[in-house]
């Protein structure tokens, strides 16, 4: 088999090309407050599980896009909410990574709904099934091309308890949460199966 | 809505739990070689994307897990292989996290096929529409948990010329491409529709 010569692409095919590659990724609404009051949320790919104990979950942001706003949010305060997209609101989650003006919240220009649990200050999607709120515990540079890895650490979860199994799995499927690929392409899903844990 | 008390499960309990917020994520088999030349392969569902140019991609290794060996490897001579899980071969892939001593080789025990291709180091899982050739170029360890990000460059891309549209994206749903959630759950996925550059 020859090698794709992504090389030569154009600036744009080569990041959709590119960022085809890792395989399905995960697809949440960033919740932030700045401390003048302004909400904020944004469409991102790029959060991931970094461990249980203590619950951390990554994620990188572009300084350059319209995410900077989340970034600066994130910087001030440190709390942002994790929102799981789902089928019924992918596309108002979409229309968040147009470039809005830092007075305008996404929330309303989206149409999705602000909603606030106990005293914590960044907003949550109502309209998610599943949703965290996180602080930020370390913000590691990645020298190789300016982008920032957010180390967070989970507070609280807010979710159906019978989304959740007896061993402790979350069902995000009958949630309906979805996945991306690439920087523009909307996935649902069906369960194949649970696997046992693996012996040798 | 009331908060999920996570911090009262058991640590099995736990693990699922909290590895099932992220949402879904990426599956893929790593491949390498030690410079004794014991090849190895290991499940991770922690690749993501983390630039297109230069073309990054990151993972996560918990050096406590099978996946020391793959760690090991990496360290030894920087080089790896991305390969996609799908459909077909996704039960073998979950065997490969199995515990099995460091003279054996994965490909052998999980019934996948090692394969070369050009002069890279490191095997790719012939079973794989989808397959990349990758250099460490940093590790990051993260102190907070011990686990280590491992950045490393795209060097080349193996997969057919019909998987790619004529914008660069790639159809990995096409390619049969499958995503995780949890720690054992696998899901075939259905495009809902790519959408076009938001604009406000």
């Amino acid at each position: 088999m020859n090698s794709f010569d992504f090389k030569s692409l154009e600036k744009r095919e080569r990041a959709k090309f590119i960022n085809s590659l890792s395989g399905f990724k995960s697809a949440n609404l960033v919740g932030t407050k700045s401390n003048k009051g302004q909400t904020n949320l944004s469409i991102i790919s790029s959060a991931f599980h970094l461990g249980a104990n203590p619950a951390l979950i990554g994620f990188i942001i572009r300084p350059d896009t319209i995410a900077r706003h989340t970034l600066n949010n994130i910087r001030e305060n440190m709390f942002s909410t994790l929102n799981h997209v789902t089928k019924e609101i992918y596309q108002r989650a979409h229309q968040s990574s147009a470039r809005y003006p830092e007075d305008v919240s996404e929330f309303n220009a989206c149409g999705l709904t602000e909603i606030f649990h106990e005293d914590f200050l960044a907003p949550f999607v109502k309209e998610s099934p599943i949703a965290l709120s996180l602080k930020l515990i370390e913000e590691v540079p990645i020298k190789h091309n300016g982008t920032h890895l957010l180390i967070n650490e989970i507070q609280n979860v807010y979710l159906s308890d019978s989304l959740v199994e007896k061993d402790g799995h979350v069902d995000i499927e009958k949630a309906g949460t979805i996945c991306v690929s690439g920087l523009d392409s909307y996935h649902e899903t069906n369960l194949l199966e649970r696997l046992p844990y693996a012996k040798p």
